[in-house]
C-alpha cells in the first residue's frame, strides 16, 4: 500500500531559507514528509532537474470585482485563477468592496459567492469605501473572526476614497481587532490639480496620466499614511510602492521602529511612464496607479526587496479588455486618460517575470524570491504556515520550476480572458511547468486542469511577523 | 553744521557677517554713515562698551488680531509695539485675516487701519480662510502689488483651515504672483481624533493640550506641505517648528533642492510639555500651537538653527489675559484643554531671551543672532536691505545692548497690555536699553518714548533669498 | 527493520524560514526525512513540547589557540568543544595563527592537530600576521583549495597587527582565491595614543581599558576597512561590532552595495562598559577587545539585527582563567589594563542568551534567532546546506530546546575548563537540554556525552550569500 | 584738506551679508568710513555701476615653495601675487615646510625669506614633515606665538606624509596651542596598490593618475581624519574636498557636532577626469592631487557650499611649468604619470571663476561668493575683522569689479610667471578692474602695479568661527 498519495521525486526544495534535494510525501493536501527514497506514492511526479517552490500568494488582486461606467473587469474567478496557476501561483486574496452607504457584510457576501469558481484557494482583504462607525463595531468584528482579517481603504479615486478621518477611525479598528489595513496611497486633490492643468492644456494622452500623478504625489501620501499609523501604533501594508522616493518613505518609517510593510508590484519592475507612450493607444496596456516610473526606480525597488523594505510583490491584477465595448479603448482613440480604466493583468505573468528578472538575473537568491513571492505574504497576512512554504504539515501548494527553461510570454500561454497583456513578448528564463494546490495538479506540463469551484476560502489569522 | 541728525558713537556694531567697532551717522532716519570719528551729530549717543545691533524684525504676530469666543486679544498695536521696542525689536509683521465667506481686501482694510497706532513699522501676511477663485484672481493681484507680499494659511483650526485642494490653489496664486506661502502645519483630523478619545477618558488638562497634538501630529503636516510646495514648484516658509522632527522634514526638503525655509518660537527654545503641567491652570500660561515639546528638542531646535535648517525666530506673539472675563481662566477652573485660548505673548522676552540663550551662553555667534533675529527674516520677506542690517541706506532702526547686564524678565519690565508672562522670573544676560527706530528713539534706557503712530505700513518686496 | 538509525519525533522544528511539528529521520548523520509519522528509527527520542533547532555555528571561537606571555588559553578542544555542546553550539570554526616570519601552512599544520580531540566538527579562519608575497601566492592557493576558506587580519595588537598596505594585498589575494576576509578593526595609534596618556595620568584600572578604546576608535577602523574592501571590491566580514557607531559604517557600507557582513558577539548585548568597573579586579572578567559599551548601544544592535545589518553573532570566546599563575589575576591586584588579558569566555552562554535575550523577550522571531546562530554562519562560511539548518540532506547537527526552562547561569553549568564566567548568575528562559551532532548525541539532558575526537575538520565552500 | 586718503565713490558694496551703496572712505590703509557723500578724498575712484567687494584671500597657494626633483615652482612671490592681484585676490597664505630631519623654525625663517617680495599681505601654514616631540614642544609654541596659526600635514606623498600616530600627536599640539590643522587626506597605501597595477598593466598615461587615486581614496582619508579629529577634540580644515563621497564625510562630521571645516578649489568645481585625457602630454596641465572628478561632482560641491558644508574656496596654486627643462613635460612624451609633477596653477582664475560660475550662473548669491572667497577663509585662519569683509577698521583691501563684463582667461592674462594655465579659454562674465591693498592700487584697469615688497607678513590669531 502506497505511504502518500503522491510523491514528488528528484526535485531540489526551496524554502525562504534552504535549497536542499528531497522527494515531498503528500496525503490528505498537505505535505507529509520530505525525504530522500521515501515511500511510493500512489501517483508519482519525476522532478529531475527541477525547482519544487511553494506556489505563489498573490496577495492583490482584483478578479471578478465589479468596475465602475462601462468598463468591465476582464476575468471571472475560473478565468483568472487558470491564469494565475499557469504562473506558479496556488493562493489569491481578492477584494471584497463595501458600497457607499451599504453594508461591508452585504459586500462581503457578494464577492464571496463570486468566488465559488475559484480554482485555486483564496481570501479577500476588505475595501472599506464608508466606514461608519457601525460598520466598524457592529460589522467588522464578526468579519474578521471569520478570516476576513484585512481591510484596504483608498486615499484616492472619486468612488473609493476615505477622508484622513475616516482612515483613522479604521486604523482605531483593525488594532482593536488585530486585522492589518493595506493602503492605496496617493494624494488626492494633488491629483486633481495636476489633472485639471493638463486637460486644460490639452495635455490628456495616455502618457499624461503619468504626469497627473508623479512621484511626489505617492511619496507624500505613503509619509502621511506611515505617520498616521505611527499616531495610532497600528501595522499596515503600503500597496503597490512603485519606485524610489514611496520605498524611502517606508524604510524611514521601519527605521523609526513601526511595522510598515511595503509591497510592489511586477509592473513597476519592468515597465515605465515611457511605455504610456506607445502609439495611438497602445499606452493604455500600461495604465495603472500608481503610474509606472522611470528605470531608476526599477533598479531602487529591486535594492529595496535586497534590503528588505519591500517584502512581497504582487500583480495587483486590474484586468479590463482593450478592445471590444468594454475594454480601455472604448472611448475613443482620442479619448483623455481621466477617461482610460486603470488596471493592467498579471497574474500568470508575475512570478515568472520576477524569477527571471530576479534569480536568474543574479538580483536576488532562491530563497529570497520564495520569500518575496510566497512566504512573506503569507506571514503577513496570516496564512502562514498553512500556505506559503515546503514544510511538514503545510499545503501541498507547490510550483514545480524548470529554471533553465526560455519563454516568450504571449497572450496565449497567460490563458485568462483578457485579449492583451502587458508583458507580451518578455523573455524570461525559467517556468513553472506544473502547479499544485493541495497535492492535486492544477497545471500540468503548461496546460490548466485545475477545476473551477475546486478552490476554498481561506479563513486568516493576524500577521505572525515581527 | 551738524553733518547727522544722530550719531551713535563708540559702540560695537554688529551685522549677519561682521563685528567692528564704529561710530554710526544717521540722518533722514537712515544710516548715512559708517565710520571712525565721523562727523558731528545734532544729537549723539554713547555707545561705548555696548553693541549696536539691527533692531529686531519678528515676521510672526498676532497684535490686535481679534480672537474667536469671548477671549480677547491683550494688544492694542499702541501696547504690542511698545512691548516690542523694549525687546529690541523695530518691525512687525502682522496678520489681515479674510473672514469665511468674505473678502481679503476688506480683512487687510480693517487690519490696516488697526495698525495705525503702531509705534514701529509694520507689514501684514495675509491669512486666506476661503481661498475662492476670485479671491485668488481678482483680489490677490492688487494686494500683492500693494506690498502684502505673503500668505498665511492654516491646515487645522476649525475656524480657519482650509484644505490640501484649497492650500493648492493658494500656493498656485503665490508662484504667479512672487508672494511667500507661510503655513500653520498639522494634522487636523489626527488632533480631531486625539482630542475626542482624551475628552472621552477625562484627560482634560492644559497639559492634555499636548497629548492631543504630538510632534507627530505637526511632522507629517510640514512633511506634507514640503511635499505640495515640492509638486508646484513654490517656495514656502513653515511657521513654528516645534521640535526636532519636524525641523528634519524641513532639512530633507532643502536637501532636495526646495526652498523651504522653517522658523521657530522662543517658547519652543525654553519651554516644554511638562510646563503645560503646572498646578491649577498655571499651565495654561503656556499652552500655544503646536505644543512646547521635550528638552531634546529645545537642542535639536539650537542645532537645526546651527546648520541653517531654521533661518528665524519669531515671537508667535498671541497674547490673551490670564484673568478676567476675556482670560485664559474665564471658563473656569475645571475647563477642559480644548475651551482654553491657544497661544502666548512674547515680543518683548524673544531677543533678550535669544541672545541670552543663544550668545551669552556660546551655543551661537552675534552675527548668527543678528541673522535669525533680523536679516534673515527681512531676505525673506522682502525688507531687505532696508530693514534687518546695518549698512549705508539702510533704515536707522537700532538696538543699543548692554551685553554684560543681567536682567530678571516680569511683567513689569514687558510693558505690554498683558497680566503675564510665560517668562516671568527667566534671568538673561544682555539688554537692549536704546530702541531706535529710522534714526528716533522709541526706547530710552529702558523707558518706552515712542509715540503710537509713528509706524509706518512697510510695502515688501519679493523674498530674495537664493 | 528501523527506517532509520535515529527518529526525534513530536517536535516543533524550525528554519530561519519556518517552524513546524515534524518528526525528524536520520541516518549515516544526516536529516534523511522530515514527516509525520513517520518509520522507526532504531533509537527514538520523545521531543514533545520541545524545539528542535539547527546546532549553532560558533564561528569565531580562540579555543586552544596559544597566548602570548604567561596567560594561557584556559580551553583545550575538548573543553571548549564539550561547553559549546551544552550550549547547543555543534560547529566551531576556530583560528589557525601564522607566526610573523613563519609559514601559514604550518601554523595550519599545528593548529589542526590540536584540534584533533574536538567533540564537534570545526573549519579555521587563517591568522595571516605577516602575509608576505610568497605566503600569498604559495602557500594560500592550496590551503583555500583544502578548505581553509577565510583570513583573517588584525589592524591592531603588537603582535598581530599588519599595515593597510599589507591588508589590501590579503584582500586582493582572497578575491583572486574566492576567500573571505574578517577583520579585527580598531584604529591602533590612536589606541596607543589614549593607552600613553592613560597610563601617564594614572588611569589604568580594568576599566580604564575601555576609555582607551572608546567607539570612535572601532568606528573610525571599520570604515575604513568597508572602503578598502570598496576599492578593491572584495567581501568582508567585519568582526565583533560592539555598538551603534560602527553599526552604521557597515549598514552605510551595505547601502552602497558593498558585501560587507557585521557580526556582534554575545558580551556587547549584555554586557556594558560599567561591568569593567566592579571592585577590585573583578572587571577583569568583562575585559575584552572591542571594549562593551553602553546600555544604548546593546539596543541599537538588537536594531541592527532586526534590520539584518549585522547576520550573525558569535562568542568569540577566547578563555584565560581570572585566578592562578596563568589567570587574568597574575599580575597582581594593581596591574593596570595594558597587561590584563584580553577576552572573555562564552562557548555556552551564547545560544542561551540570545535565545532568552532575543526570542523569549519578543526582540527577535525564532526563524531569525536560527539565522543569526546558524543559518547565517553557515552560508557565509561555505557550510551551508551541509551545516546551519534542518533540511533533507543536511548533517542532523541539532539542539533539542525547552522554550520554557528557566536556568541561572553558573560555572558549573557551563563545563568549560575556566574558573569563572562573565555571565555568572545571568538567568535566561530557555535552555538545550539534548544536543546531537551527525545524529550522534553529544549532550543528553545536560550531560555532555560527546567523544573527544569525534569532531570532523570541515573544508568549506565559497560563501553563498548575494 | 581731504578726510581721506582715498574715496570710492558710487560703488555697490557687498559683504558676506549685506549689499549696498556707499562710498568708501580709507585712509591709514583701512575703511575709516561708509556712507553716503561723504567727505573728500585725496584721490578717488569712480565706483558707478561696479561692485565694490573685499579683496579675495587664498588661504592654499605654493608660491615660490620648492619642489622636489629637477621640476621647480614657477612663480616667485613677485610673479605669484602679482597674478593673485589680477584676479581680485589681496592675502595669500602659503607654507613653510619642515626638511625631514630638521626644524621648523629653520623652515618658517627660510620660506618667510621669500615671500620679502610679495606684492600683497601674506601669512604661512606650516607643514609638519617630521613631528618629533622636540619640534611640538620646544619649537612650535613659539612660532604659534608669532603668529603661525596653523600645521600642515600630508597623509599621502612620499616626502611629506606622516603617520596616524604622528598626525594625533600634532593634532594635539594644535590643540594645546590654539592652532589649526589642515590636512591632505588620501589613503597612501590605497594609491600605492592602485599605482602599482597599473603601471604593470601599462596604463600610466595622465589620466591614468586619477585612475590611480580614484574618489574611495579620499573619501576613506577625509572620515578618518575627521574620526582622529573628533577622537582629540580639535578642530580641523580637510584641503581640497574634490566631490560628493568627501563633502559627505565633511558633512557628517559636522552633523555630529565636530569643528571640521571643508574646503575645495576652482579646478574641482570646472575640471574633470576627462580633461586629463587630452591628447598627448596636455592632460599633464590638469593633474593634481586629490585628482579632478566627474560632472556630477562639480555639482554636488556646489550644494555643499551652499549647505555650508564647504566654507571657503581656494586655488591650491601649484605651478609647475608646462614646457622647459623643469617643467611637466621634462621627462619625456611617454613619461607615466607617475612621474609627472602634481599641481596646476590658479592664483589669478579663482575669483573670476567663481563669480561667473557662482553668482552669475545663479547658483549662490553675492553674499555667499564674499564668505567663500574672503570672509570664512578670514574667520577660520584668524585674520577676521582685519580682512575678509568691508568694514570699518578693516584694511582696505579690497576689489572693483565689473560684474557684466565677458573676458576669455588667457594665458597673458593672467600674469603670473607660468607658461599655461589650465583655465586657457575659459570664458567667464564679471573681472575685478582695479584691486588695493591697505588702499593703494595694486591692480589699476587690469594693469598691475603693485610694488614686490608692499606685502606685510599677517601674524594670525587663533580661529573664530563657532
Ligand atoms: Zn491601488
Ligand atoms: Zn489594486
Ligand atoms: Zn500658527
Ligand atoms: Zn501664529
Ligand atoms: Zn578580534
Ligand atoms: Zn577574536
Ligand atoms: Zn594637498
Ligand atoms: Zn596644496
Amino acid at each position: 500500500m502506497p505511504d502518500f498519495d503522491l510523491v514528488i521525486r528528484h526535485g531540489t526544495v526551496a524554502t525562504a531559507s534552504d535549497v536542499f534535494a528531497a522527494d515531498i510525501g503528500i496525503a490528505g493536501g498537505q505535505v507529509l514528509a520530505l525525504g530522500r527514497n521515501i515511500g511510493p506514492g500512489a501517483r508519482e511526479i519525476d522532478a529531475t532537474g527541477k525547482l519544487v517552490l511553494p506556489g505563489g500568494i498573490d496577495s492583490h488582486t482584483h478578479i471578478e470585482e465589479p468596475r465602475p461606467g462601462p468598463t468591465a473587469n476582464a476575468d471571472s474567478f475560473a478565468s483568472g485563477t487558470a491564469s494565475a496557476t499557469v504562473g506558479g501561483t496556488t493562493t489569491v486574496i481578492g477584494f471584497a468592496r463595501q458600497a457607499r452607504g451599504g453594508s461591508m457584510a452585504a459586500g462581503v457576501a457578494e464577492h464571496r459567492a463570486r468566488a465559488e469558481q475559484s480554482r485555486i484557494d483564496y481570501g479577500f482583504h476588505m475595501i472599506l469605501t464608508d466606514p461608519r462607525p457601525e460598520i466598524l463595531t457592529e460589522e467588522l468584528p464578526a468579519l474578521v473572526e471569520q478570516g476576513y482579517r484585512s481591510f484596504k481603504i483608498f486615499l484616492t479615486y472619486s468612488g473609493a476614497r476615505i477622508t484622513d478621518g475616516e482612515a483613522l477611525r479604521v486604523m482605531a479598528a483593525a488594532r482593536r481587532l488585530g486585522a492589518l489595513v493595506c493602503i492605496h496611497a496617493e494624494h488626492h486633490e494633488l491629483i486633481e490639480f495636476y489633472t485639471e492643468a493638463l486637460v486644460a492644456a490639452g495635455y490628456t494622452r495616455p502618457v499624461h496620466h503619468a504626469w497627473a500623478k508623479p512621484m511626489v504625489v505617492e511619496a507624500e501620501c505613503v509619509h502621511r499614511v506611515c505617520r498616521m499609523a505611527e499616531a495610532l501604533d497600528v501595522p499596515i501594508q503600503v500597496f503597490h510602492v512603485s519606485g524610489e522616493e514611496s520605498a524611502e518613505e517606508i524604510e524611514r518609517a521601519q527605521r523609526r521602529g513601526l511595522k510598515v510593510w511595503g509591497e510592489t508590484c511586477t509592473q513597476y519592475l519592468v515597465t515605465t511612464a515611457e511605455d504610456l507612450d506607445r502609439p495611438g493607444l497602445e499606452g493604455a496596456k500600461f495604465l495603472c496607479s500608481p503610474a509606472p516610473r522611470a528605470k531608476a526606480d526599477q533598479a531602487a525597488l529591486w535594492e529595496m526587496i535586497r534590503r528588505g523594505v519591500i517584502g512581497n510583490v504582487t500583480s495587483d491584477h486590474a484586468p479590463t479588455r482593450f478592445g471590444g465595448p468594454n475594454g480601455k479603448t472604448a472611448f475613443g482613440e482620442d479619448a483623455p486618460f481621466t477617461k482610460l480604466p486603470n488596471g493592467v493583468p498579471g497574474l500568470a505573468a508575475r512570478m515568472p517575470i520576477l524569477f527571471s528578472e530576479g534569480v536568474a538575473k543574479g538580483r536576488i537568491d532562491l530563497p529570497t524570491f520564495v520569500a518575496i513571492t510566497a512566504t512573506n505574504a503569507a506571514k503577513l497576512f496570516g496564512l502562514h504556515p498553512k500556505k506559503g512554504t515546503i514544510a511538514v504539515g503545510a499545503d501541498a501548494d507547490l510550483a514545480i520550476w524548470d529554471p533553465e527553461r526560455r519563454v516568450t510570454i504571449t497572450r496565449s500561454l497567460i490563458q485568462d480572458a483578457n485579449d492583451h497583456t502587458p508583458y507580451e513578448g518578455f523573455e524570461v528564463t525559467g517556468w513553472p511547468e506544473t502547479t499544485l494546490v493541495r497535492g492535486t495538479p492544477v497545471v500540468e506540463n503548461g496546460r490548466v486542469v485545475g477545476a473551477p469551484g475546486f478552490g476554498q476560502f481561506l479563513p486568516r489569522g493576524p500577521y505572525d511577523l515581527i
